[in-house]
């Protein structure tokens, strides 16, 4: 055996031989060095998609005052004990109160004001009865209201503090802003809110020979699709993507690149370079003793060879360059990690037991992430895998809604079979 | 009676008796009005969440070329038949092959190419075994492969074409573009993409008692919220929200100022000012003959009182000023007809059958959209009604995943019965 021989074998050996990191532990252990970074101040109307860096907390009571829910007449509900006999009860009406107007004439016992839903119960009211419900009559330059049923007292009232007491805590730091908490947060005049940055991401592809997507194609090469995805899948989870030149071949020179960009960013995500080949460059680098790596092999397919490693506190993820293992990479670890460097609290993806809907062949010694399309049938949550889930196979990406577990130990699956999937972003909508 | 009096009625039955239209029909014939607009070319990194508008169709198979599943060796299967006997065939490695590189040797009986995922399989080969299940012998300048097991032919072979064939259709026009959307769009090289311009989308509040988000809070008065909770659903659905000044109390300056966003912009919704009050500006706004309308009472709750109307065929929707009713009135009306100008299919919001996790016991005459939660438990989707759920109450939005559909014939709801529910945008992401 030649000296050349034994370094070839010890070469193999090494990268045969990566000891594979359960899931959850390889999830927990790379989100455990991601943290939440500087927070900004911004404008209400600029933080959809943004998390919240502060619990907010009602400055006053809401409602504010105890409001109208209906267009009528504020009145004392005592003055229409009568109408219980079927008798009309005639009030006399002494104010028009609009919304955002407060009346200074007090409501006593046989009088009534003309209120609007949303307007301020004057004082000495107890109930509104709703336009619909009442008659009006002129007695010279007064106008009557009459009544025909009796109300209980708070009747078509919302009292003051009815959602929100002073001083209780709105949306809690973390939460991710959306239609309704914009709504919440105007309400009470938060017109500044202090949130997380966006998370800036490095994203590099391996391999110089991708073609540029705006190449024509040539023989043997494909086109850099991945650095997209990934782009599109980190502005998703709430990060700000820059796509780097592709990491050149020498090690020397691609340690480089990425150790400036893990200085320069807070999260380097790679996509290629981390099988078991000749040509791969990362599963080099992260052993190469200028980082820690976390874990170069996981019990999972496809992206069994997905890499994670730290530097100087920052993260770098080496994702595989196989499509479907690069966006379940991304979406099991990278995506996790960005969303807890947001401060949110809910960093994985929604998990759910399905019925599965098709049977499902394959049988591995890995934990298989299936992409499907989840669907609901008679009450009952269904999970589909699609027809083509290769890690290899691109196409299906675009038309899945969950990722469906399917444990070793199942050795396949039966339709109807109980599974766990996971709920991709934007599935339903 | 006096003639004021006779007015008051008159003005009352008209206000009170605008016939009611079922939920399904208004929202078709709002929707019928919604057309696709402009189109534009824009570049498929900047493509996230945007409707394409053609279809699009694969320049050339994919893969492009026979292509390796396997870091390994590219062979003829039928070399491997010796190993059946459980003797190691020899091959002489004629090449190497990355990917990228076309092999100009062609593999013959007796030899073997080393080849790297993704690349091309060459000439003669019909197999790739992987670099795990080999050995290295070398001879002189020589490099044999050993193999232990026989392989099939294409084995761990993608073929060209495996998951689109030259001119099938990769995407649909309508479809929106996300991360799976722009990883085949870059794997084609169509790195321009025709899509439709986002609809300009006119938001007026009526009431010009509403404070400001950054004004104090004054007595009887509450802040614009709606008005900020509407440019985020706008946003949500696809559209560029334009904020406009209250709508003035005067009937001619508010038909003016309506009438010139109608012309300006691709949509206009309002909040406030549809119910049967005396200061509600855009009931009498829309029967004013200016324009035609569609629809001013709907067969639901919240949000009973939300008109539509047509101008030059721009649709205006008037929806009511209640948080709650608001946000329900927007995702079963505008968000639709937004989808539809942008070419999308599925313009409605998904619906699925749950089995409600709660009773419910309101009873009503309109089918009632009631804000809840959506999980799931032992494989059932589970819908639970929020404790709010007033149309006036804001404080449930957030929380919200799903609107429960409470027809009136059900009289209530009890647990466990099933129940239609929609899903909201960003329902468990």
């Amino acid at each position: 055996m030649s000296e050349h021989n034994a370094i070839d074998d010890l070469s193999h050996h090494r990268k045969f031989k990566r000891r594979p990191m359960q899931v959850t532990d390889a999830q927990e252990l790379a989100v455990s060095y991601a943290a939440t970074g500087l927070t900004e101040h911004i404008r209400l109307q600029e933080s959809d998609g943004r998390v919240l860096a502060a619990d907010m907390i009602a400055p006053h009571p809401f409602p504010a005052f105890a409001r109208s829910g209906m267009d009528g007449y504020a009145i004392r509900s005592a003055d229409t004990s009568r109408c219980e006999l079927g008798e009309t009860v005639w009030l006399k009406v002494v104010d028009e109160i609009p919304c955002g107007y407060v009346s200074s004439i007090p409501i006593e016992s046989g009088t009534a004001s003309r209120i609007m839903t949303g307007a301020q119960v004057p004082e000495g009211a107890d109930a509104v009865v709703m336009l619909e419900a009442t008659e009006i009559r002129h007695e010279g330059s007064e106008t009557m209201v009459g009544i025909k049923r009796p109300l209980a007292p708070g009747k078509n009232i919302t009292p003051m503090g009815f959602e929100l007491q002073e001083g209780d805590l709105i949306l809690r730091k973390g939460t991710k802003i959306g239609p309704g908490e914009i709504s919440v947060l105007a309400t009470f005049g938060l017109h500044q809110v202090e949130v997380y940055r966006k998370p800036v991401v490095g994203i590099f592809s391996t391999g110089t020979e991708l073609l540029d997507i705006e190449s024509p194609l040539e023989p043997g090469k494909i086109r850099n699709s991945n650095t997209y995805m990934l782009a599109s899948q980190i502005r998703e989870a709430g990060g700000v993507p820059v796509i780097m030149e592709a990491i050149p071949d020498r090690i020397e020179l691609a340690k480089q690149r990425v150790e400036e960009a893990l200085a320069e960013y807070d999260l380097v995500v790679t996509t290629g370079g981390v099988s078991v080949g000749d040509y791969d460059i990362m599963g080099e680098l992260v052993t190469s003793g200028s980082m820690e790596m976390l874990f170069n092999k996981v019990t999972m397919r496809p992206g069994s060879v997905t890499t994670a490693a730290v530097k100087d506190g920052k993260l770098l993820f080496a994702l595989s360059g196989n499509p479907g293992a690069c966006y379940v990479g991304f979406l099991l670890f990278v995506r996790p990690a960005i969303r807890k460097m947001l401060g949110m609290e809910q960093f994985y993806l929604k998990e759910w037991t399905a019925e599965l809907g098709a049977d499902y062949a394959k049988v591995n010694n890995f934990t298989r992430f299936v992409r499907g399309r989840l669907e609901v049938q008679g009450g009952k949550l269904i999970a589909t895998p699609a027809l083509l889930d290769e890690s290899s196979v691109m196409i299906t990406i675009k038309d899945s809604d969950c990722l469906i577990v399917i444990p070793p130990e199942l050795k396949g699956a039966a339709k109807g079979q109980a599974v766990q999937v996971l709920v991709l972003p934007g599935a339903w909508t």
